[in-house]
């Protein structure tokens, strides 16, 4: 049995890991939570057992096995190099490492291959970033793609705790003829759409859409992959949504997308148009796989194809990749 | 002073013909709200003045000089030419005859020359098509585009008043701890969204997803236009909006795209990421101008541009724009 620390364990990503953690039966002897010094006097309940909070800044990461970490990039750069020193295989959700050469970037049914020979710090990439590599690479695996054009929906969870605590609360307030108040975001999120995730970062794109095209070029082992994304919050609670359009070297007929998507792991296809069957977000709900469906030709381009995908932002997209880069790398017994 | 039907006045876009006529100060002598017989009886308020809905199967359209249709396409293709064949210029919001050749198919701001030499019989575009070309048509005229990637965000109101109801009394269920009820759309709208607008037809494309391809090649007179459209419906109450790649003959710089619409007329430049401002469908609402901002290159493509527009739908989507039409082809009296 492993020594497990969560970082952020208070957070929804932090509590998606706890949930992971018991259905997959990882094999937690002793669990560690820790979050800020305001968290401590805490408890985490796993496995009916309570875990008191301990302070992530002073803790001591001697003796543990694993440690995911998932409490923003500032404290992963402060605290992941030196848990992992100490020993512990450091899984990071945060942005802080994803494009460090010395830092895998993995998504297992992907590229668990680029794990190989880490220093014990992994990175799981960026919540839409995972989700749209899940179903390219099946499809990239057949036939090489020319151009990308992604457009996602994101659910309000992708802000934490209270990204979802905001839109229940602006919707209270709209309801009760109030105006919605602002804390999160820069503008209401209820009934409305932001085309803005993150913040602004270079040549007008936001550092969301920057993630998703320099990390699916990492993943994917593309560094010219031709890649536009348009990142939207929409009032959505927890799970992300995609519309892409793929244009391949050559006509893919949707069939043939869609028997590669099907044998594809994790990757469930929700796709009959004349039944009404399509991916939505409130299936993906608590949901692991990736549902893609929607796959049809582009009435604009003889060899591209458009797809529709969603998946729960907060297991694929966060807790369930970063708890399957641990067991892929913990075979047996001890992580490192 | 006009006679002016209005054929679904009692509809949300029947609503916004109303407001918009009011606002503009149309020259309307009497107003003639026409709808189904069960809805006779009625009264529909304009102008200080109560005037009692007639029944649409019955009525006779002599005399009438401006007849706005937006009762859905089965009444538009009964009663529309009959009511031209009685004199009316009609301006006809469903999509009953928006492909027939006909039939123009007109945005004043666009294509207001395909109006000329009509029979009576104008169509009004589906409403993310008008904003859509709205804003292609003032960059298209200075580069040819070479082809396009759109994805909508939809809001409930382009499912009439009924898709607001759905909205709201989903969230509504959805707080007091119950499932959502279905009524218009197969699945919950609230805390969703739906790659599903409209209908299935050929090719596994929503109906709505063929309207964008094909009334925007005929807008534009480009029937070789190289367009793909997903089409999402947000539960969004009022404005539309759309996230849209161009991918042009040659490189276009930012810059002289943002100027090109800002000197369109109907479109509002709404982009300085740095001071967070882009457009946002709640910003939208209520307003006459198409808002198109995060205007960028596309990182996977030197001759593509990223942008994202918003736009209400019950207003350049559908009631202004028709509104627009008849005041540009009754300039001075009688419509015909």
């Amino acid at each position: 049995m492993l020594t497990v620390a969560i970082a952020g364990a208070t957070g929804a990503v932090g509590e998606e890991f706890l949930a992971v953690l018991a259905q997959r039966k990882f094999p937690v002897g002793t669990l560690i939570p820790l979050a800020s010094a305001r968290s401590v006097g805490k408890v985490v309940r796993y496995g009916g057992r309570d875990f008191p909070v301990k302070d992530l800044a002073t803790f001591d990461f001697r003796g543990v096995d694993v440690a995911f970490f998932s409490a923003g990039a500032e404290r992963s750069r402060e605290h992941g190099p030196r848990a992992a020193k100490a020993g512990a295989l450091v899984i990071d959700n945060s942005s802080a490492f994803r494009l460090d050469p010395a830092v895998p970037l993995v998504v297992p049914e992907v590229n668990l291959d680029a794990a190989a020979g880490h220093a014990g710090l992994i990175s799981n990439p960026n919540c839409s970033t995972i989700l749209l590599v899940m179903v390219l690479a099946p499809l990239l695996r057949q036939v090489p793609v020319r151009r990308l054009v992604v457009s996602t929906y994101q659910a309000v969870s992708g802000s934490g705790a209270k990204g979802l605590a905001e839109l229940a609360r602006q919707q209270d307030e709209e309801r009760a003829g109030k105006a919605p108040s602002l804390d999160v975001y820069p503008y209401p999120i209820a009934s409305n759409v932001l085309p803005f995730v993150a913040g602004f970062g270079d040549d007008a794109l936001t550092t969301e859409e920057w993630k998703m095209v320099k990390e699916t070029r990492r993943i994917l082992g593309r560094p010219d992959l031709r890649i536009s994304a348009t990142c939207v919050r929409v009032p959505v609670r927890r799970a992300h949504s995609e519309a892409v359009n793929i244009e391949f070297e050559r006509a893919v007929h949707p069939d043939e997308a869609r028997a590669w998507l099907a044998a594809a792991p994790g990757v469930t296809v929700v796709d009959d148009p004349t039944r009404l069957v399509f991916p939505t977000p409130r299936d993906a709900e608590g949901k692991d796989p990736v549902l893609v469906g929607r796959i049809r030709r582009d009435p604009g381009c003889p060899t591209a194809l458009d797809l529709f995908l969603s998946g729960d932002q907060l297991r694929k997209g966060a807790a369930l990749n970063a708890v399957q880069i641990a067991e892929a790398l913990v075979p047996a017994g001890r992580a490192r």
